[in-house]
């Protein structure tokens, strides 16, 4: 009875809810559980690591000087932590490293007014104090374009502002109710059809990546001095992307700068009552492009099964963020919070019977290219699905990449026979919060890689927070955000699922392997 | 029963509650009033003249260039509307005129991270790059300070971080609930005493502030190159204040920054973490020392009653604003409803009985001193009570100044009389949400001014909005946080407001006449 409703629990699902016979066999070893939440909650070291990663390593752009120092100080912590094989591991070519020297942007008449920005990634900078008149540059189609030639020359550009700044009148951190996690334990619900349908919409979105590709070649074309874009955000708060690619031999672009929408508004508005308006730009950017390649950061607890040592559990986050913050929520947070995991696991000297690895993912930002090189390296290839043999050892990958939030259950990812297994690894758990799966999947981190050669990756399910209005991706995504109390919660989740799969006398059941793709029939 | 009906919605009571009956003689010139809403809510110019006041005129702050532009252009706004004896009038001396040149600063070891902030008022610039190791200086007590002593020369200075940013589940912007306006019908409840009582709160209010002279002194003395501070705020709002009197003859500071609590407290971090920090500060202020007066702008539509038109219903909000934003919510919303209400009136050809007069104040962040001026040349002095010929003739003083939310009521700041009088103007506009006359008193701006001097001054109940969290003395005050719909309310129920006393048979009822203060004792 106490297991049945444990199960319920668990599940989010009523107390006379079926039980699920076939998993009375899962076994916990709650004692040593117990010591992981101990260690955890009351001796936790995840905000120094956080604190290391954010303040002290910096922005940690794809292959930028910030990176590269979180790359060197993971490695060498997780080695004084005791772990085994800590290595920086090359998964192949990336592109330019990239890095701000210098980012000064203020408007000087009518009158003076320091503004917030950024230069956007992998674009050049002014090199020296440019003092130019701004024209703004309104077009919703190419044709729109054409008014402005020959408008442009030695100018800044402004250009419009999709999303206007709101006032709020709903918070900007939230964590999800009770309903909202027992509606999860559903499958997902269809997707609402988009009006027009998703070919329409996906034939718009092209047609603006066209538009927004065509003005940043006419903008060079015409002989503008630089341009100021602004992709949303507010109070301060700015939205970041790149601005140009970072391959190697991508074609030379303008320096740009990402602004608060607050200062982009105001020039716009300016230059569209007739104000003449001037602004004065110092930025400088640095490339490197001796090292093109990307790494990831790995170490390990060897397993200690004479049968078992040679399988794998492996957990990770990405180390890679944006570059006008500290990316504490994407992603130092979780990688905090994985690196404390083993931390703890090492702490409390577990012999676990697999093998653990951690891996913490550079250049995800830009596509999961750490994780999925790794995974083709080490495990297959999912455009052929021709299988290394460590695929076979591989027995969980964990992921957590949605912030801060604490953990509140785990997407299965479409895998049916992990949902019991995992709703009796969180059954210790319920009286921190965390007590849902769900059989959803869920996407846009770098358990994907994994699922993409049949392997058995999985993301828990986190509180929002204010991952999604105030955080992720932006310039405001700084230590302050981190919230210690879920990231300890996060820590001992996360560690104890690993101990879990580092003990089960089977590895975690699998999905059938996905088939390779069909080639694609060569263009005639 | 329909107008008791109506002045227990406008009074938020019951309508079972008894009728005011010396009230029902209150008139008012219902086809006016529905030329105003229509004027006001169809043909609105609040946002045309918000514009203006915060982008093209800029922070206006007091006696600097961006106050005297707007005093320059509101006074030639008003006088191309038609109204007459448009003015700016000096109010007295004031002191120094200051506006930022220049503000750049960023932390440029260990790593580059351009930062937000801006030099606090009537500070000095570094004129030219200072680029310097920072120290954290930690100080609960003079005592503290000593071990900072040969510590500072050079340096620059680090403050502590009072309030940090915390994630927030509640919303930034709220407006009021029909319960809340309801308990303010009520005369206000006791405030709940403090902890060790108000005198104990005064005194560490008092310790508090002579430590940070103490603290801007020993910086000086010290020869540290600049100091860093901040107030508060989050995700790149920070607050606003002076960092120097604006005295003319004010002893010297050092050039100071308020900052983003996100960046001071990165700073903060590493330092406190034995990581050496390098900054690289760039800024430029501008003393004015020519004219030191200060000024409010007058304009007026002259009264057509022979007998009344001598008699002055007077208006206003304060122009001048903090420095590091357009001073949006503080107050060019408050101007623009102001001046959109006698442009409403003007445009209207009502022929007001009594004049209708107009007043922006200059000086209000620093003590209300365009307003308390403009009375005490004007109406009488409060220090004496000793009062002027025109004390006689002002029927009433509406004034507003508590950001861009819409009108729900008025303060009747004490005065019983005018209770009934107030809640049958409001009767007309009901259905735009504003019902309530609170007997309460409010205080912090310019209608204090008035009240001190005896004469009916006034304050509106606006919707708070995010006033307190977001915009009010931050550098986030701007353009975007203004709701033109508030607005546009707002200006129609000034206007109805100031026509009705214009209209009125009588001015205002009064209370009775403050006592004047009497003389303290001479210190022996």
């Amino acid at each position: 009875m106490q297991k049945l409703l444990y199960l319920a629990v668990a599940y989010g699902l009523s107390a006379t809810a079926p039980a699920l016979a076939q998993q009375a066999a899962e076994k916990v070893d709650a004692a040593t559980l117990a010591k992981i939440r101990d260690e955890g909650l009351n001796r936790s070291k995840v905000m120094e690591t956080a604190f290391y990663l954010t303040d002290v390593c910096g922005p940690r752009l794809a292959n930028s000087e910030g990176l590269k120092r979180a790359n060197e100080w993971t490695q060498k912590q997780m080695a004084l932590w005791g772990l085994s094989n800590a290595k920086i591991e090359p998964w192949g070519d990336f592109g330019r490293g990239w890095d701000i020297e210098k980012s000064y942007v203020a408007m000087t008449a009518p009158y003076y007014h320091a503004m917030i920005g950024a230069p956007k990634a992998w674009t050049p900078g002014t090199n020296g104090v440019l003092k130019k008149q701004v024209v703004l540059v309104k077009a919703a189609t190419e044709a729109d374009l054409d008014k402005y030639k020959g408008q442009l020359r030695d100018k800044i550009v402004l250009t419009e502002v999709a999303n206007e700044p709101k006032t709020t009148f709903t918070a900007d951190a939230k964590r999800y109710t009770d309903e909202e996690l027992q509606k999860m334990t559903a499958p997902a619900e269809p997707r609402p059809a988009r009006e027009g349908g998703d070919e329409a919409a996906r034939t718009a979105f092209r047609a603006r990546a066209a538009l927004r590709t065509k003005m940043t070649e006419m903008f060079m074309q015409e002989g503008a001095a630089a341009v100021l874009s602004t992709r949303g955000g507010s109070h301060g708060t700015f939205f970041t992307s790149n601005g140009a690619p970072y391959a190697a031999d991508a074609k030379p672009v303008l320096p740009e700068i990402e602004m608060a929408p607050e200062d982009q508004l105001r020039l716009i508005r300016l230059v569209e009552a007739g104000i003449p308006v001037e602004l004065e730009m110092d930025t400088k950017t640095k490339f490197q492009t001796q090292d093109l390649k990307g790494y990831n950061v790995v170490a390990e607890i060897p397993g200690t099964d004479r049968k078992l040592k040679s399988e794998v559990v492996m957990l990770g986050a990405h180390l890679d963020s944006w570059h006008a913050a500290t990316g504490a929520t994407d992603n130092a947070a979780g990688c905090a919070v994985m690196m404390e995991a083993v931390r703890i696991l090492k702490t409390l000297s577990v012999k676990p019977r697999r093998t653990i690895r951690v891996a913490l993912w550079g250049e995800e930002e830009q596509g999961l290219h750490g994780s999925r090189n790794y995974v083709k390296n080490h495990f297959g290839d999912p455009a052929t699905m021709k299988l290394l043999p460590e695929h076979e050892k591989l027995a969980a990958y964990f992921n957590l990449d949605n912030g801060s939030g604490k953990i509140r259950g785990i997407y299965a990812q479409g895998n049916e026979q992990v949902q019991p297994i995992f709703a009796e690894w969180l059954r210790p758990f319920a009286d921190l919060g965390a007590t849902t799966v769900t059989p959803r999947t869920t996407g846009g981190t770098d358990h994907l890689a994994f699922d993409a050669v049949g392997l058995p990756g999985f993301q828990f399910i986190q509180d929002g927070l204010d991952y999604n209005t105030r955080t992720h991706h932006t310039n405001m995504d700084t230590y302050e955000r981190l919230q210690p109390d879920d990231l300890k919660q996060a820590s001992v989740l996360v560690a104890s699922f690993v101990y879990n799969a580092a003990m089960r006398d089977q590895k975690l059941p699998r999905k059938p392997l996905p088939a390779a793709p069909t080639a694609s029939p060569t263009k005639s």
